[in-house]
C-alpha cells in the first residue's frame, strides 16, 4: 500500500488544536468533516481540557485518545508543533498534516524547526504534509480535511480527477472552479512547504490510485527533479493523462548564468522540456487545465492521433475551428472516399470536405446529424477525434432527445475515437452525454484547444524515451580554461574539432599553417580573455606564411596592450572554414534537473525569437534529431527555399556526444557553449568552445533553487 | 435618423410567406414575435389566402394590408422573392429582410437575381438585409425577427452590447453564449449575403445607437474596405469599444501574389493592420470577444493605460496573473510611495510590492481587503486598472456582504479606474457588483486577458491617425519593367537610390564606374529577367576598369547563353555598398483595402517567423516609425547588443514616400518590392527594386475577393 494512502483513507483522525470556534483554523476542518458526514472516528484534541468540542468528545492530549489514530491534523501555534509531532510519533500515527505556518517560508529559525520536524517523522516512520499546508480532500470518503474557506461556499463531489498542488490557495481556486462546473474530484492535496511529501510524490500516489483516472498538478518550484521526472513518467506509464501548471517564470539563479546557454535557459524553458519529455501537458491557465482534464475524464482516453474531422452546421464556425486546430498543430485530412460517397448521397448540396458543412439541408433529412457522423466514421476514416458543431440544440432537450441517444450510440460504436459536441445545452443534456463518454463544449475554440492539448500529450507519450539516467557522473576532468583546452576535451569526446595548434612563436605559427593549408585563422589563447573579439584577438583569412607571422605579432602586441594583465598561452592557428550553417550547441547545468542540452541556430533568432530548444542529457542521436526539429530555424538546415540539405546527422551525433560528455562530468561542469558549431553539407565542426567549471568543490546532491 | 433604424424599431411588420407551421422558416419569426409580446402591428402574408395564421389575421398579399408597413420579412421560395420585393416597393416599405437563400451564394443565376433585388430596393429607396439572412433582434422592443432555432431554447435580454455578424449561425453562437452567461444585448443582426446592408453599415448604425455602448462584430469577408474603415473609426470616435472577429485565414488570391510582399501579406495580416489602425480589437475566439465586450459593458470605459495593480491573497495566483499580464504587454509598476507606507502600517508582514500579496494576515484585520485596495489607490497610484484576487468569498454572500458594499464604494470613488474582482461567486453577488460597475471574473487568466484587450484597444485609439485618404490616385506612371526603370521612378519619388547607370558597351561601363569610384557592382538589365541571380546576372566587388569591362562581357554572354530569348537593355553599373542592415520594404495592393505598406528585415526572420508588419498607405514618417517598431527584428537597427543605432529616420522617410507614391499610382500598381533596402548609420538606400503593374486596364473600383 502506498505510504500516502492513510492521508486520504484514515479510519481515525485527530485534530490537535481543535477549536470550538468553527471559523478558526483548528475549528474549520472539524466543522467540514462533521457537516459532510465523515464516517471515521474523529478526535478533537485541545490542551484546554474541554470535554466537548463542536459536539464531539474532546481530549486534552493525543495520548488520551483511545485506540489507534491514523491521521493527525496539527493546528496549534508554531511553538507547540514540535511537541504535537512527538505526541504523534509516540501514538504511532501514520500520517500528519501540519496546517501551522511560520517555518521555512518565514525565516531561518523556522527552517531549523522544520528540519527538526522532518527528523521526528523520519525516526517514527510517519509521513508529513506541510508545514504551512492547507489540507486535503477525498470526496468519495467524505473526508474534507482542510481549513480552506472554499468549503464554506462549496463542497467538491467525487470524481476521477486527482489534484496535487504546492500552494493551497492555488489548489482551492482550481477545485473551486472545477466544482462550480460540476466536475468531480477523486483526491485533492496541497503540499505547502513540502518538508516531506511533495507534489511529485502525490503524483506518484495518484498514478497508483484506482479512483484517479486523470491528474492535475501545479508547482511553484521543484526541489527534486529526479523525483518529479519519475512521478510524471509513472503517470504516463499508468495511462493517466496529466496536466500540469508551473507558476512563475523567474530566471535561474546566478550559478546557472555562467554560460550563454545558461542565460538562454531561464527555468521556464527547462520545465517545458522536462514536462514534454515526461509526457505531461503544461497548461497556461487554470481553465485550460480543467478543460483538458475534464475532457480526458469524460472520454476516458487520449486521442490516438492529431487528425480531426469537423462536422458543422455553420461554415463560419467550421473555419474558426479549423484555423484554431491548425494553429495548435492538429491536422484536418480529407474525408475517406467511402465517407465522401455516402455523404454525397445523403446531402447532395453539401461539399464533402473537412470541415464538412452540412448546410441547412441536414435539417430536412430525418436523423441527419447522426447519419452524417456515421458516414464520417465509415471504415477508412482517418480521424482520431470527431467534432460536431450543433449550435444550440442542447437547449431544447425534447427536440434533441432522439439525436442525443444517437450520439451516445455512435460514441459506443467508436470507443477508440473521442466524439466532441460543440453546442449550447442544458445541464441535464450535458450530464447524460458526458456520462456516456461524449464530450460537450460551449465555446468552439476551447473545444479545439482541449483536444489539441490531449492529442499533444498522446504524441509526447508515444515519443517518450526510457528513463533519463541520473546525471551524477563525476569522472575527473582536466582543466579547460582556454578555447584550445576546451576543444581538445570535446575532440576527445568525439565532437568534431579542427586540426589546430597553439603556437608560441611567429615561426611555429607559420609552420603550423603550412601543414594545414591556407587560408588559416589566428586567435589569441588565454584563460584570462574569454571574449577574444573584444580585444581584437581573432584574425581570419590569412593567405600565406608571411600573413601568419604578421598576425602572430599583431595578436601578441594587441593582447599586451589591451589586456596587459592576461597570461597568454600563445596563438591558435586553425584552418579557415567557409560556408556551412552556424549553430549554437551547449549544456546548461540545471540545479534541479541536471545537464540539459541546448540547440539553436546562429544569427539572431536565438535572441530575438527565443528559437532554442532544450532536452535532458543524455540524448541519443535519434532524440537529438527531435531536438533539432523543435527549433523553427532548423528549416534553414533542411533544403531551405531550394537550397542544399546540411548534415543534420553529424549535428545530431555531436549533440548526443556532448550530452554524454556532460553526464560523465556532471559534478564538475557549470556549463558548455559551442558557438559556432558549423554544420556543413558533409560533416560539422566546432569552431569555438567554452567549458565553464564549478567554482565550489563538487557538490554531490543537486542544489536547491528557490 | 439612421436609415437602418426601422430595421430595429418598426411600428408595423409584415411577414411575406408567413406559415401556420411554427417550425418553418416563415412560421418561426411569427411565433417568436408573438411569444415575446412584440407591441407593434404584425401582418402575416400568405398567398394561400388563409384568413388567420398562428392566431393573427392574415392577408393574401402585402397590398391588402391596411395602413403603412415599415419592415417586411420575406420568407418565400426563390422564385417569389422578386415579386415580393416589388410589392414592398409599391407599399413604400422602409426596410426588408430577405430570409430566402439561393442567391449569389449559390450560383450565377442567383447572383443575377440578387442584383435585380438590389436595383428594386435602390429605386424604391428601401434598405435590404440579405438575402440569405438569419434575422435580427432588438430585445428592448421585444422584437425577435429571426428564424434562428436558437430562440427555441433561449431569449436574449436587453443590454448594452450590439452585435453585427455576416453569418447568422456565427451570430447565434455568439448571442447564445452571451445569453447563457446573463449578458444582455441591445441589437443583434446577421447580414447574410450583404447585397445592400453590410456589417460595416451595421457598425455605423450601432455607433449612433444610444442604447448600444459596446459593439461586437464578425466578418467572413469584406467587400468595401473604405466603408469598414469608416465604420470602425466612427465607433472609436463615439467612444464605443469594438471587438471584432475575422473568420477564415485564407491567402489572398493570385492577383495579389504578383510580388513577394503580396505573398507575405495573406489577408489575415492585412485585416490585423486595418483593425488596429481603426482602434478595434480583434478577438481570437467567441469567448474572448464576449469577455472583453462584457468587461467594457460593466465598467463603461476602457482602461486609461496599460499599468495594472494586483492585490492577491495567493502568491501563486498573483504570479500567474503577473506573468499573463506581461505576456500581453501590460505593465506592473511598483506601488506609489504613499501606498507602500500605508500598507506597511496596515499589514506589517506583507511585502509592499506589486502583485501585493496580503498574506493570511489580511483576514485578521477588520475590513482588510477594502483597506488594502484603498491604500493601493492613494494619490500617486500609477494603476490604470486594479485587480483583486478574492478566492471564493463570493460563494458565501452573507460573509461577503460588508466587503461587497465596500467594493462598490471603492469603485464609485475611483470612476476613472476599472476594478476587477477575480473570485468565485454566486450569480446574485456578481450581478450586484456588475450593476455597480465592478467587473467579476472566475478565471484569473481570462480576467487579465480581457483587461489587456481593452487596454490595447485604448492604446490603439490614442495612437489612431486621422482618416486614411481614399487611395484612388491614378496619376500616369511610365513603364517600370526593369530594375533600372523602377529605381528611376522611386528615386524621383524621393526614395534614396544609388547613382547608377545602364551601359551598353564595355567601354561605357568602365567610364561609368570610373565616375562613381571603385568598387562597383554590375547587373544585367532586362525586363525578361526578373530574377537576375538565377542566370548569374550579378557580379559584385569589381575593383577596377578592366574588371568592369570583363564583367560587362561576362554578363552579356551569360545572358545570351542562359536567357537567349530575353531582350537585353544593357548592364547596370552601381557603386558597391558595404555594411548597413538589409531591410525589405514594399507595397501590397490589397483588393479590398488598397495600398498597404510592408516592412521587415532582411534575412530569414520574415519567412521563418513572419516578422513583418503592414500599415495602410499613405503613412507619415511618424507612423512609419510605429510600423518599424512593430517588427521584432527592428531591435537590430536600434543598438542591438551594444552595436550602433542605424538611421531609422531615413528608413521611416522612405516608407512614407513609398506609401505616397503607391497612393498616387494606386490604379496602375500591382505591387512593389524593394529588397534589399539598406539602412546605414547615416542614410539608407534602395539596392534592388521591382515594380509590378496591373495587367488589365486600370480598374476604378476595388475588386472583390471571396
Amino acid at each position: 500500500m502506498h505510504s500516502l494512502h492513510p492521508l486520504f483513507f484514515p479510519s481515525s483522525v485527530a485534530i490537535i488544536g481543535a477549536s470550538s470556534d468553527p471559523e478558526r483554523i483548528g475549528g474549520r476542518p472539524l466543522r467540514f468533516l462533521v457537516e459532510a458526514g465523515f464516517a471515521g472516528a474523529l478526535y478533537p484534541v485541545n490542551r484546554s481540557g474541554a470535554a466537548e468540542i463542536q459536539g464531539l468528545p474532546a481530549f486534552a492530549s493525543l495520548a488520551d485518545v483511545p485506540g489507534p489514530v491514523d491521521h493527525v491534523i496539527v493546528a496549534v501555534p508554531v511553538p507547540g508543533v514540535e511537541a504535537a509531532l512527538q505526541d504523534c510519533a509516540r501514538k504511532a500515527v501514520k500520517v500528519v498534516q501540519i496546517f501551522t505556518a511560520g517555518f521555512a517560508e518565514a525565516d531561518a529559525a523556522g527552517a531549523e524547526l522544520q528540519a527538526r520536524l522532518v527528523r521526528i517523522c523520519r525516526e517514527a516512520g510517519m509521513r508529513m504534509v506541510g508545514p504551512n499546508a492547507l489540507g486535503l480532500l477525498n470526496p468519495s470518503a467524505k473526508f474534507y480535511a482542510t481549513f480552506s474557506t472554499a468549503l464554506n461556499g462549496l463542497r467538491p463531489k467525487p470524481g476521477v480527477i486527482g489534484m496535487a498542488t504546492q500552494s493551497g490557495a492555488f489548489g482551492s481556486a482550481a477545485y473551486g472552479m472545477a466544482t462550480l462546473r460540476g466536475i468531480g474530484l477523486s483526491r485533492v492535496i496541497a503540499t505547502g512547504n513540502e518538508a516531506d511529501v511533495d507534489v511529485a510524490e502525490c503524483i506518484d500516489y495518484l498514478a497508483d490510485d484506482a479512483d484517479t483516472r486523470v491528474i492535475c498538478a501545479a508547482l511553484e518550484a521543484c526541489k527534486d527533479g529526479a523525483r518529479l521526472r519519475a512521478a510524471l513518467r509513472k503517470a504516463a506509464a499508468a495511462g493517466k493523462p496529466l496536466v500540469i501548471m508551473k507558476i512563475g517564470r523567474t530566471e535561474v539563479g546566478a550559478a546557472a548564468a555562467a554560460t550563454h546557454t545558461g542565460s538562454l535557459a531561464g527555468n521556464d524553458a527547462i520545465y517545458d522540456a522536462v514536462f514534454a519529455e515526461c509526457g505531461a501537458h503544461r497548461a497556461a491557465s487554470i481553465e485550460e487545465m480543467l478543460d483538458i482534464a475534464h475532457l480526458c475524464a469524460v472520454t476516458g482516453q487520449l486521442p490516438a492521433n492529431e487528425r480531426i474531422g469537423i462536422m458543422t452546421g455553420s461554415g463560419g464556425i467550421g473555419i474558426l475551428m479549423a484555423d484554431d486546430a491548425s494553429d495548435l498543430g492538429m491536422v484536418l485530412p480529407p474525408l475517406a472516399t467511402e465517407s465522401a460517397e455516402a455523404l454525397r448521397e445523403l446531402l447532395p448540396f453539401a461539399v464533402p470536405a473537412n470541415p464538412y458543412d452540412t448546410t441547412a439541408q441536414v435539417t430536412s433529412v430525418p436523423d441527419g446529424v447522426a447519419r452524417v457522423l456515421d458516414a464520417m466514421l465509415l471504415p477508412g476514416s482517418p480521424f482520431g477525434t470527431l467534432f460536431a458543431y450543433l449550435a444550440h440544440v442542447g437547449l431544447s432537450p425534447s427536440r434533441f432527445a432522439a439525436t442525443e441517444r444517437r450520439m451516445i450510440d455512435i460514441r459506443a460504436a467508436h470507443p477508440d475515437r473521442p466524439l466532441v459536441l460543440v453546442m449550447l445545452s442544458e445541464q441535464g443534456v450535458t450530464e447524460r452525454l458526458e456520462a456516456a463518454g461524449v464530450a460537450v463544449f460551449a465555446d468552439p475554440s476551447r473545444a479545439v484547444r482541449a483536444i489539441a492539448g490531449a492529442a499533444r500529450m498522446a504524441r509526447l507519450r508515444r515519443g517518450m524515451r526510457s528513463g533519463i539516467a541520473a546525471a551524477s557522473g563525476s569522472q575527473p576532468l582536466p582543466p579547460a580554461s582556454t578555447e584550445a583546452e576546451a576543444k581538445a576535451l570535446l575532440g576527445a569526446a568525439g565532437i568534431p574539432v579542427l586540426p589546430e595548434q597553439t603556437c608560441t612563436s611567429a615561426e611555429s605559427a607559420a609552420r603550423a599553417a603550412h601543414g594545414m593549408g591556407y587560408p588559416v585563422v589566428a586567435k589569441i589563447v588565454s584563460a584570462d580573455i574569454p571574449h577574444k573579439t573584444e580585444v581584437g584577438g581573432v584574425l581570419v583569412d590569412l593567405p600565406d606564411a608571411s600573413a601568419v607571422s604578421a598576425a602572430y605579432r599583431t595578436l601578441m602586441s594587441r593582447a599586451a596592450e589591451r589586456a596587459p594583465q592576461a597570461r597568454i598561452d600563445g596563438v591558435l592557428i586553425a584552418p579557415m572554414v567557409r560556408g556551412g550553417v552556424e549553430t549554437i550547441i551547449g549544456i546548461h547545468m540545471d540545479p534541479v534537473f541536471g545537464p540539459m542540452v541546448m540547440f539553436g541556430l546562429g544569427g539572431t533568432a536565438v535572441e530575438l525569437f527565443k528559437d532554442v530548444a532544450f532536452a535532458s542529457a543524455p540524448l541519443t542521436a535519434a532524440h537529438a534529431m527531435s531536438l533539432i526539429d523543435a527549433v523553427r530555424s532548423s528549416a534553414l538546415l533542411k533544403g531551405w527555399r531550394g537550397g542544399p540539405a546540411y548534415d543534420t546527422q553529424a549535428l545530431a551525433d555531436a549533440l548526443s556526444r556532448l550530452s554524454e560528455f556532460a553526464v560523465r562530468h556532471a559534478d564538475q561542469l557549470a556549463g558548455i557553449d559551442i558557438n559556432p558549431f558549423v554544420v556543413n553539407l558533409q560533416g560539422a565542426v566546432c569552431l569555438d568552445a567554452l567549458i565553464s567549471m564549478r567554482q565550489a568543490p563538487a557538490n554531490p546532491s543537486p542544489r536547491e533553487h528557490t
